[in-house]
């Protein structure tokens, strides 16, 4: 089949990689940026072009746009994709997207799932991208109720060609409140971390926990601004929470208070302990 | 010469197998666990033991105690140290230590040097110390003003031996004050972080940076609680400090105010490629 690819940064210019790498199928690509478009044709991450961004040869389409993006894209082209295209888009929020994309998709006769891939680098653009980013990854997917069992065990064996390790479907809803805590929050916290006004001189005094705190604080803001503003309710949810939590080690250690700390402390301990259990059963 | 190291865990332990693997030194061991001590030897991590502790056979002692338990060491065996003998402790606090030591030294005619090597896994204990823990690690040391400048020179080849790549001297309130913020808040940001409602379905949803968040929460409560306590005015002001700052995230996502929210964004990331061009030049 013809799988296009639209969007050709860290995650498009993967997945492009991968399919042409990992698959029998055609892989045409499409990015706004002329320059990335011709590198990724040098560099062999597709076959060609999909003329202007239009999807109408192809019969998979995988979006690797912001959130807003996505949306503008798949409604400027309702009329062009093929009857029975599929299109996945891999935005890091899925109510937003998927709400809006619904009534667009079913109206036009062809089919849209959200996913989520659970990879990337800290780094961003094409230069980046290979066709190993999702190695051993999970994709987490939101269909819509009522998608077609079939097509989604059809999307399971595409992606698992690529190299993701799972498939987790699940609710937007519930991946939205998921991603604020597990990612979207780490990125808080790495940004406000490394900021601190000892920062400069952290290298004479770190065993690896500060550059574990501060490794994602690399980010691309204008991408994860958006991610935030489309999450804004779950996200300020968890970062409140986390304050909570942080507030009550700090009055602690104020009041000299051994017990309570330590029971704070016990109790972190226990839960990763716990957690990690849990991974360890998969 | 006589090396004696006392507590024998996860540094103590690691320091006596680095000593005994990669100099000519004798060791002497010594942990208030029978169990150990004959680990320890078993394991030939030690020649032998130091008789109850006593410190009386060794030119230079090595402990691996938490800090209150240093101080009580050193001064339970004041007057058994040997003249000139060289004492130094590996606590990750140095404030409250070395104020403490510093007369009994003076008195008695040894010499204290406060070290804290800047190594370590999320584990505790014997059974998780190698010889090759401080393999180019940093050992900060907070030397006395007026220290022989020869013995910290042999000190330094000394460690130099063991696997570290640099020593780095400072002052026991810069070493406390950077130790806060680059090490007890990670610790602390940790423990807090895994203790979130959504904590359990983590593995789904998570591409490294719940893990980067989370990995040294499995910490020995017992030890931390102790550090967090004789740093609580340089802790709890870092605390308080990353509180602050995530609270700017936290009101910019409420307000839907992208354009303070990417800024916030935009300071961490410069800051992140700021301290790692620090890093480079090293």
């Amino acid at each position: 089949m013809k799988v296009g690819v639209v969007g050709l940064g860290l995650i498009g210019g993967s997945m492009a990689k991968a399919v042409k790498k990992k698959t029998e199928h055609t892989v045409l690509g499409w990015d706004v940026s002329e320059t990335i478009r011709y590198s990724a044709l040098l560099m062999e991450a597709v076959h060609g072009f999909m003329e202007d961004g239009n999807p109408k040869d192809c019969d998979l389409i995988l979006l690797g746009l912001y959130p807003q993006l996505t949306i503008e894209y798949i409604k400027a082209h309702a009329k062009d994709f093929k009857k029975g295209a599929v299109v996945v888009d891999c935005a890091g929020v899925k109510r937003v997207v998927c709400e809006q994309v619904q009534a667009v998709a079913e109206e036009n006769g062809f089919t849209f799932v959200g996913a989520h891939p659970m990879a990337g680098v800290e780094r961003s653009g094409f230069t980046y991208s290979t066709a190993d980013m999702f190695n051993g990854a999970t994709l987490v997917v939101t269909p819509y109720k009522g998608t077609d069992l079939g097509l989604m065990n059809a999307l399971s064996m595409f992606f698992k060609k690529l190299g993701f390790a799972r498939l987790k479907f699940t609710t937007t809803e519930e991946h939205d409140a998921m991603i604020a805590y597990t990612s979207q929050l780490a990125h808080v916290v790495s940004s406000a971390y490394v900021k601190g006004a000892l920062s400069d001189n952290f290298k004479d005094f770190s065993g690896g926990s500060f550059q574990d705190m501060t490794r994602v604080a690399r980010l691309n803001e204008n991408m994860w601004t958006e991610l935030f503003l489309d999450n804004g309710d779950n996200l300020a949810n968890e970062i409140d929470s986390l304050i909570a939590r942080m507030q009550a080690y700090s009055t602690a250690i104020k009041a000299k208070d051994a017990d309570t700390l330590c029971e704070l402390l016990r109790e972190g301990r226990e839960k990763c302990i716990a957690i990690d259990e849990i991974k360890d059963f998969d």
